[in-house]
């Protein structure tokens, strides 16, 4: 059952492989399915080349069923992410007519002119459907292969966090869970210390995810516990991770 | 000759997968290198479990031959990469004389005492070298392979930052280039327009790469346009990345 839950996340782009870029998307996009009630297994940057885009998509697809791509969607010759996922899916590429409409709204708007370039972020794998962008120009891709859904969103944060919102529509009734977190920061204690109490605590409650993150603060150490934990519902599972992170607050009479 | 250059980079950390925090060692990392004449091939993340970090990190040193991975080196139970790197590389794990050394004397300087969690951070694979932390307790792991270099550093931002030189000092020499930048802002200009002269000139020096960046200020479109060159030195480098974005500013008018 849990399988279905299993999502991975792709980032595209040269930028982010020689460091010009910090990439937010993907802690964005993870945060946002981790909440839904999905689970990470595993995220992955690559360059803006077909090959590796295809081979990694297909590796994700193998060990996840939902994959959401960033980047690599946009007018420039480096945007190659539509081609490698047709390449990964064995789906012939094509004009898709709706996408096309989006662009040709966008630009029309904007006072531009269609070009080969503009044309291109219509171009998606055949039985694909486009993605709205409420921000930029180039649409989005959803593709459903059997219990697989790939969705391919650009690179840019601002079109990342617009379009999320329908990747989040696609698959809420799916999930049949959610998630819910609560942190509390333990000052003048090292996580050495603490380290036994933590592991104790794991073993107790086996479906809650607790981290320990250390620091230092005017010279005095503290440790911010935090515990995810899953319910039915995102209140509950509040409830069940604050219970949590409240029985290690009490144990250390913090 | 250039599968020297070829690297990686793994970050360990379920915080990381459910997007609780935005992994800024990744993009620091891969900057360092880069700058050094390092290819980053892959940037990949994985949870705190054994088999996942061990399997990643055999696939991306099947890839590269330099990895580098950041988190899971700490005192608490899901720190588990030295035992993972130990499982990827096939070599036993052991306490590291050395290694207890510079634990001991981190927990003396803060008067705290040595107990199993702490000791923990001196166990790694057998053949591997410490790496000094002058900031946080647990030392990083360097283990040479034939002419496959691993460096193993903790999670914690201001670590990773302080340990990269010891991995700077180790690989500086090996690199035969470095890397030079050089980036303009376009004003007024939107990417799809200028997307055929960003092509052509790729083609033009294809040893260059060329990215666009757009953006909007003021209800004005812009595009940053950066080159990334190599060359013997990075001074040169920077020459050869800043001609070709004059070069494109020129054609542009602009």
């Amino acid at each position: 059952m849990t399988e279905l839950w299993r999502s991975s996340i792709l980032i595209i782009g040269n930028e982010v492989l020689i460091g010009r870029v910090v990439d937010t998307n993907s802690a964005k996009v993870a945060r946002t399915l981790t909440m839904l009630g999905y689970e990470i297994i595993e995220i992955r940057k690559v360059r803006d080349n077909i090959t590796e885009i295809a081979e990694n998509a297909k590796d994700l697809l193998h060990i996840s069923n939902v994959l959401i791509t960033t980047g690599g969607l946009g007018p420039t010759y480096d945007d190659v992410t539509a081609e490698a996922l047709s390449l990964a899916l064995v789906l012939p590429l094509g004009l898709n007519e709706r996408a096309k409409e989006m662009v040709e709204e966008k630009i029309k708007k904007m006072g531009l002119d269609m070009t080969k370039e503009r044309l291109k972020m219509a171009i998606m794998p055949l039985t694909a459907k486009p993605i709205p962008n409420p921000v930029g120009v180039a649409p989005g891709i959803y593709i459903k292969v059997g219990q697989k859904r790939v969705f391919a969103l650009p690179g840019v944060p601002a079109e990342v966090e617009a379009m999320l919102d329908y990747v989040v529509e696609e698959l809420e009734d799916l999930s049949l869970f959610r998630k819910g977190e609560a942190c509390e920061v333990l000052e003048g204690v090292r996580e050495a210390d603490i380290a036994p109490l933590i592991e104790e605590m794991a073993k107790t409650y086996p479906d809650i995810y607790i981290k320990t993150h250390p620091g230092m603060k005017d010279g005095t150490p503290y440790v911010k516990v935090c515990a995810l934990a899953t319910a039915d519902d995102e209140e509950t599972a509040k409830r069940k991770a604050s219970k949590v992170v409240k029985a290690i607050k009490g144990r250390l009479g913090a």
